[in-house]
């Protein structure tokens, strides 16, 4: 069961808000959604979008202009919360923006308290698609993309599971996060101190272990503040070098770019068209 | 004198927040501004956007994608204020949305005790364009828009100075304020009980007592909740019958979009490519 709470009109299509109650993070969340003009008669594949470390559902709908060329093209925008929520949701205990309620991190955690309720691997991978591929006019054709912290998400989501992603695309994504001090917060909060089993959810260690990935584009903003200490692009430019040599898979640096939703907003049209070029067939 | 506080990248252009001391309103004021890519080679022409009630600067600057278009066709965006600000500026006693900081309605006020801070007409008309040609590469091209408010604002304005505006263009603007719950609240409270002197500050009657404007363009969307009480675009659409048969004005109902950003975002392109065929001249 869905719930719609809002809609509004948009490039043609429309904007769409939902609520419903996740089995697997075992809360109520809400999620928007972005049905293209075709969606009206026909079933049409989905880009699913991980948001970054403070944000909600809403800030790549209101500020990426996605919607423009995801109608064109006839793509779903798929806009999942952050973490959990709610009340009964644990948080961290000194409101930190990095870690708990906005800093999911894409991961199953095994650690109490959070193990109850922050299992956003499984929602984004599993429960979602499941759940709207019932609801909405979507075919089962995923692609997936993200930004900082839902960069992350999205490159291990990707290449863990290969097979239900068509393609996959960052923008600045914590790219090895077993090495930097967003990701060791988290995956140790998380996880636990066993950093064997943060690996699992470290792109630049699963692309050296699978040497494999669907169809990848990476964009990173040379001026990003956050780029020399948490984002480490250098070990993925690296960890790339693992794919076969006739892999998809481009690193580019945007000389001058920030961290900010304008560098998503300036590049956002050539990611839809890269993930179109594979959601389409 | 002009202050940068923030610059990001945007489109290959850039997006740039200022802060000045105000003659006209007697305050500090913050704006923003998009250069296109184009300014750091030559003078570029501007568009003017006011926006609407309980707005800044940077509702529009993160929200309606303007910055595409604008760096394609190398036109400047220049984003003010929607009221004076600061502590020393009198609000609306009982904090209401539409009226005071926020809702400044690009009016001279005569009234105390707003008259003393309260002169965003001036301000928009004539203190910003001069400070800004001084300091930035903009040539004295110029045009406007704005959305609800900003668009009551973008029409007063141009119909008032045709010979200062190549084109003017407006989203969901308050069309007829003389004769609307939000526009007779601010002009008695800006401007007194004599109904007359609201007529200089009101696009329909302005139409009828001038029949000649720059040329225009207004989007409508049919499913804005505000249309029917507030907007008035039955009274617009009948005052630009008064136009001369060659005058460039266009009325254009959008079927199902709303009063938001959304709606603004789907069609800001139009905006700007009907603005660009005057300012390129």
């Amino acid at each position: 069961m869905i719930n719609k709470v809002n809609e509004v009109k948009s490039f043609g299509g429309r904007q769409l808000r939902f609520e419903h109650q996740s089995k697997v993070l075992n809360c109520a969340m809400q999620f928007s959604v972005f049905l293209p003009p075709q969606a009206e008669h026909q079933a049409v594949p989905a880009l699913y979008w991980l948001s970054g470390l403070t944000c909600t559902d809403e800030n790549f709908s209101s500020k990426a202009g996605a919607q423009r060329v995801a109608a064109e093209l006839g793509i779903a925008l798929i806009i999942p919360d952050t973490s959990p929520r709610g009340d009964e949701v644990p948080d961290d205990p000194d409101g930190a923006y990095d870690f708990g309620k906005g800093a999911g991190f894409y991961v199953n955690a095994t650690q109490a308290p959070w193990q109850q309720h922050y299992q956003m691997y499984d929602y984004i991978v599993d429960e979602l698609p499941a759940l709207l591929e019932q609801h909405l006019p979507l075919t089962s054709q995923r692609s997936i993309s993200g930004h900082s912290m839902g960069g992350h998400g999205a490159l291990v989501i990707a290449l863990r599971n290969p097979e239900r992603y068509q393609s996959v695309s960052a923008f600045a994504p914590i790219s090895h996060p077993s090495q930097c001090p967003w990701g060791k917060k988290a995956l140790r909060g998380y996880l636990g101190e066993d950093a064997q089993s943060w690996a699992e959810y470290d792109a630049v260690q699963l692309l050296q272990q699978y040497k494999h990935c669907p169809p990848l584009l990476v964009d990173q903003g040379s001026a990003d503040n956050f780029l020399a200490e948490q984002l480490l692009p250098e070990t993925l430019a690296q960890a790339l070098q693992h794919l076969p040599k006739d892999a998809v898979a481009s690193l580019r640096y945007q000389a001058g770019y920030d961290h900010s939703y304008y560098f998503i907003a300036s590049f956002i049209a050539d990611h839809l068209r890269f993930h179109g070029q594979y959601l389409n067939r």
